[in-house]
């Protein structure tokens, strides 16, 4: 199946990888090389899933920690590359890598030596207080690592320490831009009533102000960001939340390319029901926050022309826009960032990262969005160098190794497999989406939760989102040998 | 001065040390061995402050990083135990220790010993998804870590990233545990109108519901835990808030023992009013959250009595109780944890902490508080594995030096030196608190600071709290030695 579809799509191994490199014939003859050497071939299951050993370590875990959202427990020294090893000694080819956070492989030994240095340890035990006491080196950290890495047009970078985080400080920062403007700017003090009213929680301090979401967006489970996450009831029941409203986010039917002008129609629609919301909801909107793809909410994409049009409405309705990237972030879909394929006119805001960073923070541009006063923006740790050391590393090793564009082509060729899977097994595969979006690819399975169990027992270890989709979250070094046996094993658990 | 206030507070010096534990006749006259051979001899300032060195590095930071609460640039490589020294060479005594969370030093070997592990290296490189894929050894971590250190009563931990995290995480355990009391239990599903209503933020499946914090209080800087935080206005300014109560917290008069009669009516008076606000608020109360001594709000410090009170009026009114040990937990008021001072009859619901932790989270004993369903309290990293092995080295430092132990006696000798500093100097030295709190000790000083300023000049780190109030948080193995050099420099700061 490998050899047939890789020349059906007509994709030429060696154009995974920058042309400076040269390949034996073998290998081009083979595909590329492996950017792993020593991976399993395969995955290998040899007991039951969970096997008694997983079974044994879950019940004395349960002891001590809610084990019901358990996978498996993993042996993470015998993990490697793409695949998951557990505790019974199974290897699973690892499609969803931590929930789309491990980047460029287990045990990953470039990681593994940016792990063992002194200025890890240090980072590690003499963990400062990042705001008041930050080590010589921080800016040097910085500027070799996490802005290297940050989108166009922004050059600043505010650190956190989760998605969460990262969105609720991008929420804060729009909000004290938003009070600053209306003050008359950084100069203008704040009121006695607002400082008075600031301390018990009333406004003006406390101001009746919001962010505005999508309907199915996720963006975290802390208070602020759980009030704009409306992915499942299970996320936000019996918490409270804030009074801020969601627009509708395009229901676009797939693939895209079929349907064209009615897909045109739906945005258009979203886009001008975001826009009344704007205008009109009775908390003035701040900030709008979007997900370049909805994950969590069920891999929900909107076009370019989507994200142009809302970058017009926040611009031309004074709202500052903060395109949350924790999951699509750092090279998933075929560019570093997702909101790279949109080819804005001006950028983001603020741009929000986690998980694949392995540290987390975001981005911005504007130096008014730096707080007029110091100890606004501000908390003891904010963020973690040693984090921030990992994502350096991480950063090199994508660039050095031409990750982002090995996950396009693999992408690409892995989306061709799955579209010829989908045409013979219409029932199974519906709604493949997530093409030109790298290895970003997801589709709905009318019995998803049982799918994703069964995949185990093949050696398959792969997630969900929304009510029924698969997604597909692989690793940066994902190739298309992995990609082959992906196919084979999904067309394997669709025949049973 | 040092031998003079051994002599007048009769403080055996090998009392500081296990029974176990011998000592040469030398050691005893010349005060307890340092728990850090190799540490400065004393502080020593060589430029002005900041230096020249200092003042570069800063100005090439601030292009990419705010550094308007900038202190110092340190260098971590030459700071060793109770001394961090700065980009310019200056040795600093330091008694802030990265805002209270630097435990048993800087370089500690073996915190050192256990950041160069290969264990560590994977807990760095492979990152979990803790809720999903724990490495098979979390429930050992877990264990041997964490949970050793668990406050009596509490046998279960929930681990986050911040003090803010574990926060707002163990106020969504106290909202949902609420809720399902009111449904009627665990197995009672949620109704449809519930499932309806979280998705747009409206209750009743996101409830009007609230937790109560104290005036002065604060328990972080997201929108859940800034809602209870109530420390200063900079601190909540623009950022809107929910409404939420606060209830008075005792303005005690110092010394305590001199104003016994009054500070009793004025913490009855707060208790009173705390049962008021919570039988009658008109968002219901679902848990009550305090410090055991305010910190950020200004060192304002309660009695066992009062914290007897509130444990009773939650227990009657059924209302959780979660103690913030965010700042005070983990040694540095004498005992492991400052609750522990107070002899509850059952313990607390909920216990957060985080700082000298190294990591976060909240510790809770009713497995009722574990939510009903899983992915309820859930998010990708659920902590770090990496920080929580190296909270377990911590405790074992702790408990193989007898820090605590050690913290308690330290911290009766300096109260007995500032004491001393604060009749000779009234007007400096105001409202001297903490005794019998190990070195959790503060006071107010007329010009707090331009004294902190002046006080980086003559080689001490020194920081700040509330309005006026000067705090020391040095680390655990601040010794009588250091004592009674900061002893000195105050003196010196005073007089000058």
């Amino acid at each position: 199946m490998a050899s047939a579809l890789r020349s059906r799509l007509n994709v030429r191994p060696a154009a995974c990888f920058r042309a400076t490199r040269s390949f034996s014939t073998a290998s081009v003859r083979r595909g590329p090389q492996p950017f792993v050497a020593d991976e399993p071939k395969a995955p290998s299951v040899q007991t039951a899933i969970p096997g008694p050993k997983n079974q044994a370590a879950a019940k004395e875990l349960d002891e001590v920690f809610d084990i019901r959202s358990l996978n498996l427990l993993a042996d993470y020294s015998k993990s490697v590359g793409n695949y998951l090893v557990d505790l019974d000694g199974n290897v699973f080819l690892d499609v969803y890598a931590q929930i789309a956070s491990i980047p460029v492989g287990y045990n990953n030994p470039h990681l593994a030596k940016a792990a063992n240095t002194p200025e890890m340890i240090r980072a590690l035990i003499d963990r400062p207080a990042l705001g008041n006491f930050p080590s010589a080196d921080w800016s040097h950290i910085v500027r070799t690592g996490l802005l290297k890495a940050a989108p166009k047009g922004l050059n600043q970078v505010f650190t956190a320490l989760s998605g969460s985080d990262a969105n609720e400080t991008a929420y804060k920062a729009a909000f004290m831009y938003r009070r600053q403007q209306e003050r008359g700017g950084p100069d203008v003090d704040f009121s006695e009533a607002e400082y008075k009213s600031a301390m018990i929680n009333q406004s003006p301090g406390s101001p009746q102000l919001s962010i505005m979401s999508f309907k199915s967006a996720f963006h975290g489970r802390l208070f602020g960001s759980l009030s704009t996450t409306r992915s499942k009831p299970i996320h936000k029941l019996d918490i409270p939340a804030f009074d801020w409203p969601q627009a509708p986010f395009p229901a676009l039917k797939y693939p895209l390319e079929e349907h064209v002008k009615e897909n045109a129609e739906e945005e258009q629609r979203c886009l001008q029901e975001a826009e009344r919301i704007i205008k009109e909801f009775h908390n003035p909107v701040a900030a709008v926050v979007v997900e370049p793809i909805q994950s969590e909410g069920g891999d929900n994409h909107a076009s370019p022309a989507f994200f142009q049009g809302l970058r017009d409405i926040t611009k031309r309705n004074n709202v500052l826009f903060i395109v949350d990237e924790v999951q699509t972030g750092v090279g998933a879909t075929g560019k570093f960032w997702a909101h790279d394929h949109w080819n804005l006119q001006s950028p983001p805001d603020l741009v929000t990262f986690s998980k694949k960073a392995q540290t987390a923070g975001y981005y911005y541009g504007n130096p008014a969005l730096r707080p007029n006063k110091p100890y606004r923006q501000f908390n003891t740790w904010m963020g973690d160098p040693a984090r921030a050391i990992l994502f350096r590393a991480i950063y090199e090793e994508i660039e050095s190794k031409d990750l982002v564009r090995n996950t396009a082509i693999t992408g690409d060729y892995l989306y061709g497999g799955l579209e010829s899977l989908a045409k013979k097994y219409p029932h199974a595969i519906q709604n493949l989406r997530g093409k030109g979006q790298g290895t970003f690819i997801a589709w709905d399975s009318p019995n998803r939760d049982e799918f994703l169990v069964k995949a185990k027992s093949v050696g398959v270890n792969i997630g969900g989102s929304g009510a029924s989709a698969v997604r597909l979250r692989p690793m940066l070094i994902f190739q298309q040998h992995h990609a082959d046996i992906l196919l084979e094993k999904l067309e394997t658990l669709i025949k049973a």
